[in-house]
């Protein structure tokens, strides 16, 4: 049964009633048990109540049920492969349980276009598939990141997602040019170009990338394509510290230009719980290191061309006393062996103990002081703490993580206050350092009250007023990414 | 003596005097002789009236001059170098006389942080100081375009800007990080944040990238930074017709990835023009060709490889059937002389007559299709035309040009209407192919009817929502971007 709020009883039985009508009653979910993976996260840390769950097919499906609710001012909730870290996909615990809008059954890939480097697709495709059906003409759709098996396309533009390409690629709004979108009202903006150039007003798709489904439902996307990378060559390197791997980047930068692909950095701690909790992960140098840096080069052809070029930079790195050790892949199997060590902190984390996962971004300059004065920051709350780190160095995003044994954890007096503290002892080092709270992950549940403590002023009126205008009944995904939007 | 409309005259000469004591009286020009370089566009198109022009020095002068205008109401345009295609940077013949606000002394780099590859400008700053500043740390900042020398890099970020390196870096907006920006009512919104990774919430900069100033005034910018490429490898050739150029496009794309940094196309009459009309430009290839590509890769080491690279791929081109001649530059010298044909397009067309520039994108798949059908909708027109066709093609924008000579021109019954019909002519093609009548030179006054005429209802209404948010008494630039903006 729905939970359903006494007085709107009848009219949300009605809704149910129309929803049934307009996609058929297989399409609409009103039991407890089968909206169970709908109302909770992946992680079982957010959980929430629904009116329902409705699977339109398509966009005018969409539009039908987006119309229903607003003309009963009932909330709707898009979600695509519940995979939020922060609690964005489900519903929140309190307030007016909404209408779940899955956006599962649309997961048609429309069109490839090779030539033009571009591919339409719904919301509901995953993003590994449209990764492999890019791969299969002989393109690449760059993003990728963790949850690529079951994250959908559509939470992924709604987030702006990341992942571990941005430093050459860009992040998902980097590659989206066109959209989709059933607005509040129910009305579908076709904005689906697949132009790499465009000025003609108010570029409204990028209202929606990252707005986390407040402005909108993302119904379809027209994704650029690139070249497909069929060459690449790794090295794991260990620096002496974070500083000389800032000057590593750089010289890999200069000397590699855009085949830099990748420039992922974590502590020995990091690497330790990978080893020690996830089979077949082994070290990747002899000897003790405090840092680690995966280095990867990709193009379309000349791979011993990178490889020497690795191993040029590599070399002068050493001999500048940057570098202590460092391998170059010699393999396709090497290297995989080596992605799949970068692959595995999140499970290893999850083994470990209770990581207060981070997710800030500073300048790349600043990654040495931001480790150092986040490092203070969580050591001044309890000097044992355990500090994991891991991040996207090229891009300046670190995720930084206090971790507790489990048992440790459970003894704490206050462990809500306790986190709440540690995080923001290390996003206040990052905002000291023109950084932000949340480079990929987004705000969902999570992030809005770092959003009202860290945003100016203008910046949240601004936002307040592009929701208002767009969504003036705040019936989109009310109580995300902007605090108290009808302010 | 500003020119004034008579019942606000009193007002009017207030505003004047508050401008004064806020700016100082050297700030603030009012006679016709002085405003002449401010109030009609670079090539003489386009002319307006403005109530006086101010030169705020300062982001708080600019905020100070925004609320003296709203207070009394009065119309605001911002100008930069006053160099747009589309009479965007000039007041309208017609309506209230705006406050010209000038952002020419707002012209401070910041701040440069190599390492993170970022710079910190003011507005005002030269597109061609911006890109000197980054070189001398060893980085590029890759807009590039006819008028650089003169163009503001306000206002290159109002207007998208796109111009020769988008097919490796992307327009303008992909290459900002931050802004500062002046609202309608004066507060200032400082984003100038220097992250490649933030997601907090709506992304407002998007907002008023290619806005045009009519959401409000930026004032700064973060910029983005890239590795600078020391090593460039470039040649000319003659693919047997548009189709064949797209297919030696896609062997590029394949053979080098990233760093393919240019392919320009033109047909023969362009290139005559050239010769003909411009000092020292040569035909680049003996004989006869009907269409020509200036195809440059650049990295920043492996001169010798990119040349091979360069040198493979047109011999496979060649044995294909594509491609009738080709020649690599052996030198600097060659290269840069190869380059100035492709900028001396303006110059040469200017001087040759009448040229009814458009700025289409299409698909670059489609881009044959849209050259073949946008001929035949011209020449249904008039069958004598001449067609001139410069683009990029790697971005599907392909300025496609009827040309006339100057007396018949002048003997056109209705030379405005038939602009207006051969514009059309050519816009529709690109229309019908899912291609835009603006890929880089923007709206301004030039493009509002197209506007009205192209963009769906529902576009347009989430345009004038966001319009009405941000600006809700149409003082920003009234009368650009959008049409009917309180409709």
């Amino acid at each position: 049964m729905p939970r359903l709020m006494g007085s709107a009883l009848t009219a949300e039985t009605g809704l149910i009633g129309r929803f049934r009508t307009l996609l058929g009653d297989d399409a609409v979910i009103v039991t407890a048990a089968e909206m169970e993976g709908f109302v909770e996260d992946f992680r079982g840390r957010y959980r929430g109540a629904a009116l329902c769950v409705v699977h339109p097919s398509s966009t005018e499906q969409v539009a039908a049920v987006v119309r229903a609710c607003a003309a009963q001012g009932v909330p709707m909730l898009a979600q695509g492969g519940n995979t939020s870290l922060c609690g964005g996909a489900v519903p929140a615990a309190d307030g007016t349980p909404p209408v779940i809008i899955s956006l599962a059954r649309m997961r048609r890939i429309r069109r490839i276009d090779a030539a033009n480097g571009s591919m339409e697709v719904e919301a509901g495709c995953v993003l590994e598939t449209v990764q492999n059906a890019a791969a299969e003409v002989g393109r690449l759709y760059p993003v990728s990141l963790g949850a690529e098996g079951s994250c959908q396309i559509g939470g992924t533009l709604s987030t702006n997602a990341g992942g571990t390409s941005v430093l050459r690629y860009g992040n998902t709004r980097e590659n989206v040019l066109g959209l989709e979108v059933v607005m509040a009202d129910g009305t579908i903006w076709n904005g689906l170009r697949a132009l790499r150039k465009d000025n003609t007003g108010i570029d409204l798709k990028q209202l929606f990338i990252g707005a986390e489904g407040t402005l909108g439902i993302v119904t379809a996307a027209t994704l650029k394509l690139h070249p497909l990378p069929t060459h690449h060559a790794l090295a794991w390197f260990a620096p002496t510290d974070p500083q000389a791997a800032r000057q590593v980047l750089g010289l890999f930068q200069a000397n590699c230009g855009a085949r830099l692909t990748a420039f992922e950095l974590m502590n020995a701690r990091q690497l330790q719980l990978v080893v020690e909790h996830v089979t077949d992960r082994r070290q990747p140098l002899e000897g003790a290191h405090d840092w680690h840096v995966l280095v990867e080069l990709a193009d379309t052809q000349g791979a011993a061309d990178m490889e020497a070029a690795l191993q040029t930079t590599l070399e002068q790195a050493v001999e500048a006393g940057l570098v202590e050790d460092a391998i170059v892949a010699s393999s396709d199997r090497q290297r995989a062996a080596l992605w799949d060590i970068r692959h595995s902190v999140t499970e290893a984390n999850k083994k470990a103990g209770v990581g207060l996962t981070t997710d800030c971004a500073v300048p790349v300059s600043a990654v040495p002081a931001f480790i150092e004065q986040a490092t203070q920051a969580v050591r001044a709350l309890d000097p044992q703490i355990d500090v994991v780190i891991v991040g996207h160095m090229g891009d300046g995003n670190i995720h930084f993580i206090p971790m507790y044994p489990f048992d440790v954890w459970r003894a704490l007096a206050d462990a809500t206050a306790t986190g709440a503290a540690m995080r923001r002892g290390v996003n206040d080092a990052a905002h000291a350092l023109g950084g932000t709270f949340s480079a990929e992950h987004g705000i969902g549940q999570t992030g809005l009250p770092e959003m009202a403590h860290y945003k100016s002023g203008a910046e949240l009126s601004i936002m307040r007023a592009v929701k208002a205008a767009l969504d003036p009944r705040n019936l989109m995904n009310p109580g995300r990414l902007i605090p108290d939007p009808l302010h």
